[in-house]
C-alpha cells in the first residue's frame, strides 16, 4: 500500500515551517504504516490539480492538509471534487456547526465561511472542534482503483484533535497488520561523524532475523545527534527484544553522551532530574537573552523547580542586578570565565536556589575581537559546594540564533551531567 | 519550465522542520522562477529511486537537498548515479579539500568521508566552504529530455553559502526572463476571516493589466496574519507601481493593524522603534519564562536598547527581585491586572530603563481556575508618564508553547502601538 501526504499552501513553499508532516507520520508509525513521500504544493489550483491528479493515481491512501479554510485561496475541496468528478454538496449539520462556532463567540458569521460546509458527494464529514473547517473522509474508485482520500485542515490545533479522535482509530481498525516500533537515542557533545564511526559496528552487524526488519537513521541538529532504530514485524515480543538489545549496545558504546530517548529534550531531562532530586534552579543569562528560561518553562510543571532568573544583557545590569564586580568586568570583560563564575554564584545566592547557572558569550554578528572570537561562550554552574565554568567555541559560521540555540542546549546538558555526577 | 525541489532525509518525514524549502524558493523568486512543488522523501534508496525517477522525468530543473553526508544513510549520489546511468568517479580536488577540512581542525579524517569526494561522471563539483559535502551541478539528457539536476547539502549553513555564491548567479544568468516581486504585509490583532473580509474588495478588483500577473495569499500564524501580493511581468517599473498601489490600498483598509512588511517581525519592528527613539527597555516575564527576551535578542544590535530583565517565574522572586507587594499577590493573585502593573512599573525603576514591560498569565496545562481560565494573560507597559495593562484570553485549545508564543507577539505589538502613539 502506497501512502502519501500532500501539504497544501503557498506559504509552505515560501518558508513557513511545516509541523504536520512529523505529526501525521508519527501516528502512522504506531500501526506500522509509513509515508512513501510528502508533496508540498501551492494554493494555485492548476498546480494543485496537476500534482493531486498524479498522486490520486499512484497512491492508495492519501492525506491532504490545508486549503480547507474560508479564504479565497482555500481550494482543496474544489480541486479534489474536480479531479474525482464528484459534486460538492451543502452539508447542513456542518453549516449549523460553523454558525454555532461564531454564535458562541458573539461574532457575526462572515459569508466566506459558508463554503466550508460543502463536502464532496459521498464523503463522510469529520467534525472540527477547534475551528470552522470540517475534514472529509472519501472512499472511492478512481480510475478503477480503490482510493482512500482524507482531507484535513492544516493548523495543528485543528488537525491534531481530528486526527486523534477520528482518523487514527479508523486507520488502526482498517490497516494495522504489521507492528513497528522505534527507539531514538539523543547524544550531545560529539560530532555526527564521530557518532557514525562509533555506532557503525552495531549498524553493520548482520542479525539473524526471521520476519523482522531493522533500520537505522542518524541526524544532527543544534549540537544534538539522534540515532533512531526501527524494527518492524509481526511479533511484538521479538520486536521489543531486538530494540532492547540494540539500545543496550548503543549505551555500551556511547555511554553518558546519551542524554535521553525518544521525546526527551535537554530541558525535559534536566527538569526531570531537578524534580527527582528536589532541587531548584535559577539562571543568569546574557547572550541567550532568556532562551534557556524559555526552554525550561516549555516543560509543564517546571514551576516546581525553576524559580526564574535575571537576563543581564547589559553590563550595567550585570553589576546592578547580578552584583558582578566592576573590577571583574574591567579586567576580564563580560565574556570571560571570571564573569561567568560570578554570575552563576551570585544568581544562586540572590534567588536562594540550590543551583545557579550562567551564560555569557558572543553570538555576533558584532562584538568579537581577536582574543574573543564570534561563537565564544562561557557557561557557569554553581551549587552550595562548588562552582564550575566551561568554555566552548562554536563554529563562527553559525548564525546568531544558532549560537544561542547551541549554547542553550550546551548548558542544559551541562546541568544533566552535573546532576548525574559526571562533572 | 517545471522546477522542483526534492528534500531527502527520513528525519524530514519524521518531524524535523525543513527550512531549505523557503530558502530555495526565496532565491528563485528573485528571478521570477517558481517551485512547482517540493517532494520530501526518506533516505531509503528504493523510495528515493522511485520518486526521483518520476521527478527527473517530469521536471526540467531539479534541486535536491540532503543525503550527501558521510554516513551510511547518505545515498543521494548513489541513487542519482543509478537513475542517470552514469558512474561515480573520484574527484581528487574534492578529496584534497575534505582532507584539508579535517587537518585544519586537527582531527583525523574518518574513512567514511572519502565517499563525499565521488561525483557523477560529467558533473561540475560545487565547493563547500562550511562542511565536507560538495554539491554537484549536472546538465544532461535524460530520456531524451534536457535536464539540469543540482545536488546540494541539507544543512542550511552549508547549503546557503553554496547557493548564493554558485547556484544563484548561474541560474540568474541562464533563466532570468520574467521579473517577479512581492510585498507581504503583517497584521496583528484581527482574526484571519476578518482580514479576508476586509481585503476581499481589493483582491477581487479586476485590474487592467497588459502582461503582468497579480496573485495574493493570506496566512495566519501565532496571532499574525500575512497578506502577500506578488506581481510578475517583464517591466519592472510597472510591477513596482502595481505593488505600490496595492500596498496603499491595503494600508487604507487595515491601517495600524499592519505592523510591518516582508522580513519584519514583531521584535524587529519594536526594536527598530526603540532604536529610532533612543529608548531602552526592560522586561519582567512570568509565564513566558524568557521567551520575549529571547525574541528581542535575536535581533542583531538589540544590546543598544535592551538592558535585560527579570524572569520571575515563582511568586517568591516576584516579591524578592521585582518588589511586587505581598498584599497584591494575596489579594489579586499572580495573574492579575494589579500584579502585571506592579511588575512593569517596578522593572522599569529597578533597571532604570525608559520602558518596563511585564507578562503574567496561565499557559497551562495546570494552574487555571474558574475565574482565571487557561489562556488568560495580562500585559503591562510602564513609561515615565504612565502605565497600562491589557488583558487577553487566548484560545484554551492552544498548547502551552502556543500560548507563550501568542503572548510574546502580543506584548511586542503592544510596544509598537505604544511607541507609534496608538495606545
Amino acid at each position: 500500500m502506497q501512502i502519501e501526504l500532500v501539504c497544501i499552501g503557498t506559504e509552505l513553499l515560501e518558508g513557513k515551517l511545516n509541523t504536520d508532516i512529523g505529526y501525521v507520520s508519527g501516528w502512522l508509525e504506531k500501526i506500522g504504516l509509513k509515508l512513501s513521500c510528502c508533496t508540498t504544493v501551492s494554493d494555485n489550483p492548476d498546480d494543485m490539480e496537476r500534482h493531486l491528479k498524479e498522486i490520486f493515481n499512484r497512491a492508495d491512501l492519501i492525506f491532504t492538509t490545508g486549503g480547507l479554510g474560508p479564504t479565497f485561496d482555500d481550494l482543496t475541496r474544489e480541486v479534489t471534487s474536480k479531479i474525482l468528478n464528484k459534486k460538492l454538496v451543502l452539508y447542513m449539520p456542518a453549516l449549523e456547526r460553523i454558525s454555532r462556532h461564531f454564535q458562541e463567540r458573539n461574532i457575526e458569521m462572515p459569508e466566506s465561511n459558508e463554503k466550508q460546509a460543502y463536502i464532496i458527494d459521498g464523503a463522510v464529514c469529520i467534525d472540527n472542534n477547534a475551528g470552522t473547517a470540517p475534514g472529509q473522509f472519501i472512499e472511492t474508485k478512481h480510475n478503477n482503483k480503490n482510493r482512500i482520500i482524507i482531507l484535513l485542515p492544516g493548523p495543528p490545533n485543528e488537525l491534531n484533535p481530528m486526527f486523534e479522535s477520528y482518523v487514527y482509530p479508523l486507520l488502526k481498525k482498517r490497516f494495522e497488520q504489521k507492528i513497528s516500533k522505534s527507539k531514538t537515542l539523543h547524544i550531545f557533545g560529539m560530532p555526527e561523524s564521530k557518532v557514525d564511526e562509533l555506532i557503525r559496528p552495531i549498524i553493520d552487524t548482520e542479525r539473524k532475523l526471521e520476519k523482522e526488519y531493522v533500520s537505522f537513521t542518524i541526524l544532527a541538529h543544534k549540537g544534538i545527534i539522534d540515532v533512531k532504530s526501527t524494527v518492524s514485524g509481526a511479533n511484538e515480543l521479538i520486536i521489543d527484544e531486538i530494540l532492547h538489545n540494540l539500545k543496550k549496545e548503543f549505551y555500551d558504546i556511547l555511554k553518558d553522551s546519551i542524554y535521553g530517548e525518544d521525546r526527551d529534550t535537554p530541558e525535559s531531562v534536566a527538569g526531570g532530574l531537578l524534580m527527582k532530586k528536589k532541587l531548584t534552579l535559577s539562571l543568569a543569562e546574557s547572550c541567550t537573552g532568556g532562551l534557556v528560561g524559555d526552554k525550561i518553562t516549555n516543560i509543564p510543571g517546571s514551576s516546581i523547580y525553576f524559580k526564574g532568573g535575571i537576563v543581564a544583557y547589559s553590563n550595567e545590569l550585570k553589576i546592578k542586578l547580578l552584583n558582578v564586580s566592576q573590577d571583574t568586568l574591567s579586567q576580564f570583560g563580560a565574556v570571560s570565565r571570571e564573569t561567568a563564575q560570578e554570575m552563576a554564584v551570585n544568581i544562586r545566592q540572590i534567588t536562594g536556589s540550590d543551583i545557579g547557572m550562567s551564560i555569557t558569550g558572543i553570538a555576533g554578528p558584532a562584538g568579537s575581537t581577536e582574543s574573543k572570537p564570534l561563537g565564544l561562550v562561557y557557561f557557569g554552574l554553581a551549587t552550595e559546594k562548588d562552582s564550575i565554568v566551561n568554555k566552548r567555541e562554536f563554529n563562527p559560521g553559525l548564525s546568531r540564533q544558532e549560537i544561542k540555540d547551541f549554547a542553550a542546549n550546551y548548558i542544559l546538558d551541562m546541568l544533566r551531567r552535573k546532576l548525574c555526577g559526571y562533572l
